[in-house]
C-alpha cells in the first residue's frame, strides 16, 4: 500500500495553485479539486470584460500548470461539503445523476476564494454584472459593446443616452480599473467607429460609498486616480450610496439626496463575500461565518481544533494568536503567500503562525496612468503604469499567455485598439 | 439631398465583406448589416473548438474592419425580410419591443450564407453540435475537453469507453480537420496530462455516407488524406450513413448492417442549408428555393426580375444563362469572389455574367499533414501543409489577429500544446 500522505488541496485559485505548487518535492501525493478545468488570473478579467485580452489568454488549464508535477492529481469536480470526522471531501453528484465519489485525505487545503455579493440584493445581479467569474467578464463585454451598437440605431434621443450611461459601482482597484478602460473605450477605442452617435458623448460614473477612491491607498494615491479618471472621461461619485438597481437605471443616494441614473450598463465591483465552502467548515466545527462569510482559523491557517485541515484566502481570517484577527486584505498576494506557507507547514510537518509581507498596492486607471504603493514609497503616472504591466505579467501563468498578453498589450498601445471586442452569448 | 445611391449590404461574411470593400471607392452610401458585430473567419473555427486557437482570434469586429471606409455604416441587427416593391429591407423588432427599422435602399446585396443542416432530424443538433458558428465552435470545445475530465473521474469502464469515444459526421475537409485535431488531443497534446485514463486509447471515428474522405478531390489524394488519418490515430468509416443519435450513442448503418456506437461527443459537419434569406428572397418573386433551401440568381448575380437585387455566396445557385446553372462550391473563395463582382457591376452601372476562377482545394488533417490540389497539381503531406498555413494567415483579416495566430501556431508546433483549453458556458 501506498504510505505517502494524501493531501486534497480544494480549488485552483492563487492560494490553491501555490500550495499545490509548494508540495512539488515533498513526499505526499496531492489532489487538486476544482469545478473549472482553468486557473483565472482574476486580476486581469477586468481587460477581458473590456475587450483588451481574450478570455483564454488569463485562463491556464490546470492540467497544463501542473503536467510536469507528478505527485499531483487534478480533479474537475464540485465539492459539496466536508466530513472532518472521516476525514473525507464530498464531491457533487455527477450530471449522469451518479453520486458523487468522496477523497479519503490526511491532509486539506481549502481554498475557495470569493465571489461578489450584492449586500443581500441578490436581484440586483441579474441588472449589475460582475468581472470575478470568466462568465462574467465574458458577459460584461457582450455588454459594454452591445450598449454602444443600440446607440447607434436608437432613435429615442433619451433611451440613446441611457445606452451611453455606464455606471460602475465601487471604487476599488477593480472598479477603478473598469471605470477607466469604458472611458478609453468610449473616448478612444470607439471613436471613429460609429457614424450616428458620438461615443466621446458617453458618460461613464464611478459610485463610491466611501469619500474618496481606492480607499486602500494613501489619501495623496486617491486625489491623483480620481484626476487621471476624470483626465480620461470617468466621472467618480463619492460619497454616494446605491439605493436600488433596476434593468435600466440606478437610484443613488448623497448627503441625503436621491437621483435616479437612467443607465443601460452597470457594473458590480463592490464587496465580496466568501465562498460557500468557508460557511461548510465553520459548521462542521460549530462556528459562524462572519459578515462577509467568512470562517475564522487559528494564525498558523489550520481550523481550530484541526491541525490537518488548513483554510487560506479570501474565505478566512486570520487569528492573531491574541484573541483578534490578522488584518489581511483579499488581495491574491495574500492568498499566494498563504499557499505557500501551508505548503511549507506540510513539507516540514510543522505548524508555523503565518505573517504577510506586504509589498506593495497598485491599481491602473488607463493608457499610461496608474498609482502603486510599495512600502510606503508612493508613485504614479507612467513609472506606476509600468511597474503595474511588469508585476501582472510576471505573474501570469504560462509562457504563451505572458507571450500573447505582452503583444496584445504593445499592439494596443500602438494602435489604441481593442482586438477582443466579440459580442456573443 | 443626398444624391448618391444606397447600397445596402445583408451580411458581413466573406462574400458581404468583399461587397461592401469593393466599394471603397465608389461614388455610393453603403450601409452593412449584421446580427453579429464580427466577421468570422469560419475556415478555423474548428481550431477554435479544439482549443489551438481563442474565438476573438478568428472574429474581427466589423467596425474595425471598415472603421477606414467613410462610405460605409455598420448596422448591427437582425434582417426580418424584404419589400422589393417599397425597395425596403425590414429589421427585426428591438429587444425592447421597438418595431424593427426600414432600411430604403437603391440597391441590395443579400449574403446571408448558410449554417448546417441536420437533414430535418432537428433533434440532433443537441447531440451533436455544428461548428459553423463561433457559438457551437464554443459549446464543441467545452464538449470535447470536458469528455476527458469525465473519463478521469468515470469508475464504470463501459461508460468510460464512452467519454473517450468521438463521432465526427461528415467528411469533408471541416470533418477531416475536426477528427484530425481530436486525435491530436488525445494522442499528444493531453497525453501526460491525466493520470487514471490514458487518453491515448480515445476512439475518434469518422463517418462518411460516400466511399471515401474528401469527395471534392481526387480519388489519389482522398486516399492519401484518409492514410494520415489512420497514421494519427483517426479511424475514417466510409459507406457509413448515420440512421440515428441520442444523448450518448449514434446508430450507423453499413451494408445493410446497423450498429450503435457509444459516443459522448458527437460533431456535426455533414450538410449545409442556405439562411433563411434565401427563401425570403424566393418569395419575394413568387419562386422557389432548392433542397438546400438556395435561391436561384441570374448569371450576374441579380435576383430574376430586379437588376437592383443581388444575391451570393452559400445562399444562391447560379444560371449559366443556358438554362442551367454553374456547378459551384459551398465555399469561401466562390462567395468572396461573388462579393467582388457584385461590388465592380455596382461601381460600373452594369450588369456582367460571373465566373468563378478556381484557385484550387485544401484541407488539412493535422500537424504537417495536408492535401492540396492546385489547377490538377496535387501536393500532400507538409508542403501541402505549409501552402495550407500560408493561405490562411493571408486570409484571415487584421494585423493582429494574423499575428497572434502564427505565434500560436508556432508555440504549437514546438510544444505540442493548446492554450485556449477553457471550458466554460
Amino acid at each position: 500500500m501506498d504510505q505517502q500522505q494524501h493531501v486534497v488541496v480544494v480549488g485552483g485559485g492563487f492560494g490553491g495553485l501555490q500550495a499545490v505548487r509548494g508540495l512539488r518535492r515533498a513526499p505526499v501525493r496531492v489532489t487538486l479539486v476544482d469545478r473549472q478545468n482553468f486557473h483565472l488570473f482574476q486580476p486581469l478579467a477586468y481587460q477581458v470584460a473590456t475587450g483588451a485580452l481574450s478570455a483564454v489568454e488569463i485562463a491556464t488549464p490546470l492540467r497544463q500548470i501542473l503536467r510536469r508535477q507528478r505527485n499531483v492529481r487534478v480533479v474537475m469536480a464540485e465539492v459539496a461539503g466536508f466530513d472532518l470526522e472521516q476525514r473525507q471531501v464530498r464531491l457533487a453528484d455527477l450530471p449522469s445523476g451518479e453520486p458523487g465519489a468522496r477523497l479519503d485525505y490526511d491532509l486539506l487545503v481549502v481554498a475557495g476564494g470569493s465571489a461578489y455579493s450584492y449586500f443581500g440584493h441578490d436581484d440586483w445581479a441579474q441588472y449589475a454584472p460582475e468581472l470575478k467569474s470568466l462568465e462574467g467578464a465574458l458577459h460584461l463585454r457582450s455588454r459594454i459593446f452591445s450598449a454602444f451598437e443600440a446607440a447607434e440605431v436608437e432613435r429615442d434621443e433619451r433611451r440613446r443616452q441611457a445606452w451611453l450611461t455606464f455606471v460602475v459601482v465601487g471604487a476599488g482597484p477593480t472598479g477603478v480599473e473598469m471605470a477607466g478602460q469604458i472611458a478609453e473605450i468610449a473616448q478612444d477605442t470607439l471613436r471613429r467607429d460609429f457614424r450616428s452617435v458620438d461615443t466621446r458623448a458617453a458618460r461613464v460614473l464611478l459610485v463610491e460609498a466611501a469619500d474618496r477612491v481606492l480607499t486602500a491607498f494613501p489619501p495623496s494615491l486617491s486625489r491623483k486616480a480620481a484626476k487621471s479618471l476624470e483626465g480620461i472621461g470617468a466621472t467618480p461619485m463619492v460619497d454616494t450610496t446605491v439605493v436600488d438597481i433596476g434593468s435600466d437605471w440606478v437610484e443613488v443616494q448623497r448627503n441625503g439626496d436621491r437621483e435616479r441614473i437612467e443607465a443601460q450598463t452597470i457594473v458590480w465591483a463592490a464587496g465580496v463575500s466568501a465562498s460557500p465552502l468557508a460557511g461548510e467548515l465553520a459548521r462542521s466545527i460549530g462556528a459562524e461565518v462572519d459578515r462577509a462569510g467568512r470562517v475564522h482559523v487559528e494564525p498558523d491557517l489550520t481550523l481550530s481544533g484541526h491541525p490537518e485541515v488548513f483554510a487560506l484566502g479570501d474565505m478566512v481570517i486570520v487569528g492573531d494568536g491574541k484573541g483578534g484577527v490578522q488584518p489581511l486584505p483579499g488581495v491574491a498576494p495574500v492568498a499566494m503567500q498563504e499557499g505557500r506557507h501551508v505548503a511549507r507547514s506540510i513539507a516540514a510537518g510543522t505548524r508555523m503562525p503565518f505573517r504577510y509581507h506586504d509589498k506593495g498596492n497598485l491599481a491602473t486607471i488607463g493608457r499610461s496612468h496608474a498609482v502603486a504603493d510599495i512600502k510606503g514609497l508612493h508613485l504614479s503616472g507612467f513609472v506606476a503604469w509600468v511597474t503595474w504591466l511588469g508585476v501582472h505579467l510576471a505573474y501570469l501563468i504560462g509562457f504563451q499567455n505572458r507571450l500573447l498578453v505582452l503583444l496584445r498589450w504593445m499592439i494596443s498601445y500602438v494602435t489604441r485598439g481593442r482586438g477582443a471586442r466579440v459580442i456573443h452569448g
